[in-house]
């Protein structure tokens, strides 16, 4: 058994996500490489010295240059806020490495083109952590669409809605500002939302939206005046898909009570799927077949019949949680990089998803039709 | 008590459903006026004899200009296809009588702007089958909204799905033909959301729309060539209230298993409304009140509380169906009559709502936003 | 057309109930007798009279005698507080008319089981409101039992809950009387789950129980000292069917939330079936059968594929309310007076099941197995 | 930081899943006690060999006694077929270890009782399998019963549901035979409904049962004679816990389509609390509070305010799922170890809810009513 190096950037919420993956996935997959915690990376020094201990890493270190060098490192996972993925992903292929990036790419498209030019070159492989295509009734459903299950695709209807700013007096943050976070709700959710009609339906090819600040300022944390809100809280669009599919996305991140509404319908002429990731173990499926009289929508339970979820329990209805899903996302990883084949979705499959959120957000300026596959 | 002499015209679908209603309302209502069944009519004259003879109505005709000339008949109830009811309600209001006419108003917009101009100078009151606003939980959603229950509406989302057309080779009818239908999905059905949306947030001022035709062609009845289905199967919109709220309405004849979701939401900056026709007797509500802990969407059942429900059941959650919606509305109408004051929705209000769904259309042509309250 | 002389007895809940039911019946079945409203009666003069003329009955009276010996009355609808079904059914039975009498049958099994004698040498028809038979989608399901869709029936779990009584403090009535209201939950909700569980599976055999009175006492309505509460607020049953099945059944009328759960599954060999009565117009249904990857419970819609929905709406999914299920009761009475036959359930039927719900109270007295068709 | 020596024995479902356990243990909490993977037992040496180099024991055996006799082991994991239990935990006992020993304890209630007695006199500290109490809106359901936001609890309803047994020409296994597996349905389910129970209410005190074999007899796996089945697939019970509350469990493993459905439901004379394990991140509860008009089941998803749910993960909604239970089971160990203090639940109450399933076989069997505290 072969193990591989593990380097991980960034201690917080994706952090530990990333560490408990790396901790979990040989429990669970018989993957041809055993991840070797090497070195964790967080810009406050006893934070990272904490995880180490913690989580078995051999080694921290406040600067992330240090764990991009280091040479017992193979992978390095990059958990840090958007505005740094660039740098230290471009840093990364460069010296060789393999590369796990949380979502999205970067903060601008730009960035995010630069980052998929470099890993066409790069010899190391790379994924991001679109973590819902590995559902495995999402994958199940991927393939039910394939083999014709509801017949041709018609149209698609997805939304992706949280509640973390619905609090109109919630103080502003680093979220709010362009220059920091980038994108608002496009970059933070509905590129989920894209990557999974993509993997559903293909390409997008054009979009036409309608984006709206709601809050147009948050109170300072500091008891100061107001401080204005400069991405969106909620974008909508009518899109149409490189097959000729319609379909409409609307994603929210004030929206009172969901906590992870990212659900979606598919459309075909013989059928429809239905999905909810806030009941992330059950698919619904409904088939023109059979008497009118017992047609209906079909609630299906995740099981091992559902590939990976055998691997985790073998019985069926017990669920996986959201954190399985990047344990799933990491074995993916860790079988393309034995492989030497292109893992899913990489950054050449993340940034087509990604000009679709920034084509929405340039059609929602203008007013106007914007295809996706343009970058300005 | 007062009788008030009715005339209907049609016995279809929902002739049958103006009769269960004028028949049972007096069982349910205390209403001022009691209706006495005085002349039915349908195009084939023994199928209006019979109608008259099963439902005893007084007498019957295959001539509609005889019943609205009758003067016993103080109601005329048009439940024909929509290109009859423009002549129908014209003739009917001018000949003094009250009208209850089933959406959508007329086959074009035209049509629905004279109808409704009609109706200001007429001596009798109108009301348009918008039957589903007699919902009592929507009632009560309308009511909670305006109450601040969900605090500043912000966002709307609504769909209306059925699959009646579905199945890609169920023959052509005249539902497909423009000259017999008018317009598809919107008028059909998209028409009742957004009289949904209207009554929850006002008027809606603009759309930009996406309409499509999936299916280009329909078997002809006849196993001849298939023939062209000239309106829209599908049509969504992004949508901006005049009150600053902004939303998003979409509509499917081909949605294989949704029998009749003319389903919404609606946040608030302090919670969410959630509703589904095809649940009725269901209203979620999510508040932002309380320990985070005991957050959650509520599903309240219908019930006494929640008027006029008590009137048909003492008990809550026994449930109503479709076709008390109509008795309802009927009642209102007596009511409304009864005082000389308007019913709702009105020619008036109706035309309102279907210049919406005909701004969809347009905008769905030119890809451009559109206003609601420009008719051409 | 003949038409059929009603005299109703009762002008609360169920009276107004069957009210409707006669004037809408004909509207919706072409049922070969249309009913004639003829009398009603009331022990309050004015609420009878004001129920004929609001509801359009020729007469009205306080003294039923009068109106059981009315030679225009044909059918006698008693809808009367328990006690007085007996008298009444009896005289109407012995003056030659149908009878249909709401549920329970009688406050005693003694009373019940003379009714049931009675009727069997009288003339005259009869059938109980057991009204939840009527619902089309569970007339589906035994029809789905029937046909082996679900395999051999194993087991049969039930309960039929309400809260009209979970408030402690909701002051004392007649229905906490044993000598006004009979048995408590058993006698007002577990007798409809026997009557679905008895048209699902035949005959329950004998049953094991345990009854209980969860609130010992009540304030009375005049601010004195609490009364005592006699008869039991839940109970539950393990049972055995006549032909080997066995199941559990369980009613409260103190469960908070509870509005109409009268909710239900059945086991298979080969699949399930689940309905609640709070979602009158759902069905679910799983079968093994097809890949294990896409078996789940589908829920059925009810449409016009499920008789007689079609007569109420041709569209699909547009909702049954609990009235409707009355109206259908009443088509199935004319249709069996009219051929001459049995109704269902008739008094016969109806004794089947009332004995079960008094073979329970007995069995939770004793603590020992009670056979059901034991009286004593 | 301290480490604590891991022997496992066993690497089928269960051993696998405490491994990933111990695995992610610290990645999720901050224990105290962080876990060395020493040595791991199978029968079969090989997979033995492979578990450990899989997942990073240091050693492995075919012998469970070199297992529990090496010093580097301090917590022995017991995750096999249930006839090897009881051995297995007193020597490890008796050798001063603490065992972590999956549900249920024992063959027999005999051996259950030996067990519990000596983890009374033992060094080690103990606990049970029983995961499901885990789950952080089960616990905050227990904080919310003890609060009294649903009042005086009246009644419990629970059923614990799966189809792994449902088809009836699955062949025989071990599970079927007394010698082997004891118990059926009642050892490998009902158990987990009881332990529910039991920690919203307490003890249970007498039960009234009916326990059933379905299919008397299975196909042997060899083609040969069909082999008797020779214990429970339903069993039901009536039960009255010590506190004077009733109720009923049912579990059955013959339910097509159920795969987790350990449910339950709880009412109180203020409100009601309503779970599944099949939707794990759900719990509703209703409160009689507020209008009527505005009171309705809440279903509330697991988030962060339920603890130890933010530990998984930040944003609530997300899910949890099956084996994130024995992670905070296992954390739950290490912290009762670290301090000294008895794990919940250990020998002494898992002893208390077999008594309940024992009890319920031996009703099963007479007929009469049992105490659950009576051991035959």
């Amino acid at each position: 058994m072969r193990t591989i190096g593990v380097g991980l950037i960034g201690t917080g919420f994706m952090g530990r996500c990333h560490t408990l993956a790396y901790r979990s996935v040989r429990a669970v997959f018989d993957t041809p490489l055993s991840p070797r915690l090497v070195q964790v990376c967080d810009r406050r020094a006893d934070a990272a010295r904490h995880h180490a201990e913690r989580c078995g890493f051999e080694k921290s270190t406040d600067d992330w240059r240090v764990l991009v060098d280091d040479p017992d490192v193979d992978i390095v996972s990059i958990t840090t806020p958007n505005k740094f993925h660039c740098d230290m992903a471009l840093a990364a292929l460069a010296a060789g490495k393999h590369v796990y990036c949380e979502k999205p790419l970067a903060l601008t498209l730009d960035e995010a083109e630069r980052m998929a030019a470099a890993a066409t070159k790069a010899a190391g492989r790379t994924i991001v952590g679109y973590g819902y295509l590995c559902n495995p009734l999402y994958q199940h459903a991927t393939g039910l669409v394939r083999s014709g299950a509801i017949g041709r695709p018609l149209f698609f209807r997805g939304v992706c809605d949280e509640d973390y700013q619905a609090d109109p007096e919630l103080p502003w943050s680093w979220r709010s500002a362009k220059a920091e976070a980038g994108l608002g709700v496009l970059g933070d959710m509905m590129c989920h939302l894209v990557s999974m009609a993509d993997g559903l339906l293909g390409p997008i090819e054009s979009v036409l939206a309608d984006c709206r600040i709601h809050y147009a300022t948050r109170p300072s944390g500091d008891g100061g005046e107001r401080l204005a809100v400069e991405n969106e809280d909620i974008a909508s669009a009518l899109v149409t898909f490189e097959s000729g599919v319609t379909g409409m996305l609307s994603s929210s991140r004030a929206a009172w009570g969901r906590k992870n509404h990212l659900a979606w319908e598919l459309h075909g002429d013989a059928g429809m799927l239905v999905q909810d990731q806030e009941r992330m173990n059950e698919l619904q499926i409904y088939r023109n077949e059979g008497p009118k009289s017992d047609q209906g929508f079909k609630t299906i339970l995740a099981g091992p019949a559902h590939e990976p979820y055998g691997n985790f329990c073998p019985a069926p209805g017990h669920g996986l949680g959201f954190n399985d899903l990047k344990t799933i996302e990491l074995a993916n990883f860790l079988n393309a990089i034995a492989d030497n084949a292109p893992a899913y979705p990489d950054f050449a499959a993340a940034l087509r998803f990604e000009r679709v959120i920034h084509a929405i957000a340039r059609s929602g300026e203008s007013g106007a039709r914007v295809r996706a596959d343009k970058t300005g």
